[in-house]
């Protein structure tokens, strides 16, 4: 399945079938400044889709847990500045209606058996970015897509973040085969986030290109203008210069799987 | 800390210290003959606490996903009829006013980094039950707790119901040094699920007797009048017999231990 | 099955059935006054058989390796001393002859699946302690129980010491559903290895006690009379001391499992 | 580091740097006919190295254990009539001067931690192709090459072959971040073995393609000319045709990568 977006600048953005969906941008939203500079950098690097967080979800309740309702006017307006389509993160079924210009909705990793949320995000016509649980199986991951899909909405972007194993060098370990093992035993289009998986920004770029290979049909990237500063996850996090080279890179490893960004 | 709980029959019911909680009852209340049946049973061989879901949450959106309002109004009936404090599973903080007469509020391992609904048990005055994730360090669970207590509640017990590991023979890992751990890192209660740890019934006693050797402060077990015929978890859930032969066996190693049930 | 092991004191001592079998004893043998000082008071405590380490498998070839013949001899030493049966990792085949007066061969768990090793120790007819490899299914274990057999040699001990799991606090996590389930699909005696399992003394006593009520045969504990200076696994190791205390506990334990130590 | 391998044909084959290093071939080497065939496909489609195993390692005493020096004898024949190097696993340094004419000694993934093989592997000079454990670290992986050349025998390729996880669609889970790893904290050259890792033919293409991708320096591929009649592992082998087609490929992505097969 191709899920197709129509963009804020008119132009249709896919992901699935022989398109690469590509979504960057940082962890959190900080400033109006910060936002709007990386939009604008992702985007001239070829980016399709700009992310930001603005409801944060956070293992400890005394780390910085995201700018709220700030955050998501921020990123509202970087979409409007780019053109660029905006994948957030819903942590509260009550927020729904803030959601309203958000063309993806992610739900994250913590919450892929929320299914009240699911359940609720399944009435909506949105397309939902859902992030395979830490330890859940496949079957799992696929049974929480069930969970949307009986409210109506089949719009789903699977995404593998990595899965958590005795593993202590990287933060979890980026699972590659889920790629193929959920593009065989579903139709949906399925996206891999590199940074979460590995938690290690040097190595992102390597594992960004292996997922293409491994027959992704998308990245979710983090990109900051200035990672060793970043309110959240800074190590994981790429430069735009960064950022720019490796897509770059990853147009010619699209090419080979006969897909384009 | 000791949770201490003002039954409906007026005794009141301790988990912690010196105090062993022992929580029994089938994993969905399923009709009233049977919940009523199995409250007495477990009352009569010794448990203090009577549980049973109304609201599940289920893998599959196509399983039984519980009797919802009618099972609650089933189980605060059993409540009525033996005195024993009820403890259920939310899954939506929606119907938190349906938790009226709830005395424990359980929240379930898939529920265990769902912060919103963390942050909104912890304004109200219930104890909370608290779950581990299956793929959760010891350091988030507290961390889980923490959130609660951000709310002003800090009655929470807290449950290890094993982790997601390779084994393949039981449902999950039984990690009973986490009994230990939590109980040296924080000063709440800790008790063990047994029955959805290992999920076969016939190891249920020998896991129990454990758990209360390595120091838990109490334990919930899913009982079931007729376990073949279950709408849910049948295969881990032993008869009322098989408890009541079972407490036999738990207070003389509660004596071991200096605690009472 | 039960094992039977004529000591050198003329005691026949026992692994199974209703007999609880106490191995004790520091990782690593390192002078004569330690190993038989540690041995006199493991013994006077009740202990059935003293381990220790002459060959060490280490993970690093730069960490200590044993005493090796001399550690060996210190140990037979100990045991004419002590009159208790002896217990000792073998590392190489080549060194089978040494081994001529240990009472009870052990099989590590890095080498659980050194099946060359395997089947010539199943060649002889001295007992084998076969660890649990820490990240190996029951029925792995089982296959290389079989290895051994297929040489003749039924006498198995099987020991459960931990697996490896995305838990952080402890070593490994003791999985103590194991003993139940290898009970249930062999004849063989089971013990636990709580000393390994969570690399933590201070935990290891909790761990024996939940062993013992898990329905264990038998424990393998690290004794030391220095744990500080242990020149291997301080950390995990008990003081004389801790363990005399913790065997009058394990004593009240077997007798509710209807055993004897 | 590039270990380079003098072939019996005269050419200088390469793995590490540059150089792709393919190596191809059954698991087991059941008769003449089959390992000459899939020897002389292997090679006409451009792997560089010829793998078949003569002694068996499997977890089960009852499972086919290799036509030993049959086997060996035979891989020696393909050896010298198509001019590829060989590589075979050891399984007891006893054989080690059967080995004579291996150009490749493979050490499995079992054995990663059996120092007493591993140290006398130190003392020859033939390249060692050290297998991961599939619950080892990276740094217990670096340990066990630390044994190896502590005996002066530095010519060491690490592979990665999965890792044990909860998974249970592939037999393991690949872990490519460990290729980027490895190569950070260690000068050798790291292979991947997407066979082993993942257990299914039908996912061994993109999981090679991965590999590549994601830095590794040569791949191991179990290829039969016959997959349902093999002996062993015919679930993940690919046949002469895919692995053609597969190479094909895969020189497109080592170009990207700046290298040659």
């Amino acid at each position: 399945m191709t899920i197709t977006i129509k963009s804020p600048d008119g132009i249709e953005r896919r992901i699935g079938g022989n398109s690469l969906g590509i979504i960057a941008g940082p962890c959190s939203v900080e400033t109006r400044e910060q936002i709007i500079s990386i939009a604008n950098e992702v985007k001239k690097a070829g980016a399709g889709f700009l992310r930001g967080g603005a409801y944060k979800l956070r293992t400890s309740p005394y780390s910085f847990q995201g700018l709220g309702l700030e955050g998501m006017n921020l990123l509202i307006e970087a979409r409007k500045e780019t053109g660029l389509p905006i994948v957030t993160e819903i942590v509260d079924i009550k927020q729904l209606e803030l959601f309203y210009e958000v063309d993806i909705i992610q739900v994250g990793a913590r919450n892929m058996q929320n299914f009240t949320l699911l359940r609720e995000l399944g009435a909506t016509k949105k397309p939902i970015l859902l992030k395979r649980g830490y330890a859940s199986t496949i079957s799992e991951l696929l049974m929480s897509a069930e969970h949307i899909m009986t409210g109506g909405n089949d719009r789903i972007i699977l995404c593998e973040r990595g899965i958590r194993t005795f593993n202590n060098y990287t933060r979890h370990t980026l699972d590659l085969s889920a790629v193929q093992v959920l593009k065989k035993e579903s139709h949906l289009p399925v996206i891999v986030d590199p940074s979460h998986a590995t938690g290690l920004s040097w190595m992102v770029p390597a594992m960004a290109k292996a997922s293409i290979a491994a027959g992704a049909d998308g990245l979710i990237i983090e990109v900051h203008n200035n990672p060793e500063k970043a309110l959240s996850d800074g190590e994981q996090s790429i430069t735009p210069e960064a950022f720019a080279s490796l897509m770059t890179s990853l147009k010619k490893y699209a090419e080979l799987e006969g897909k384009k960004i």
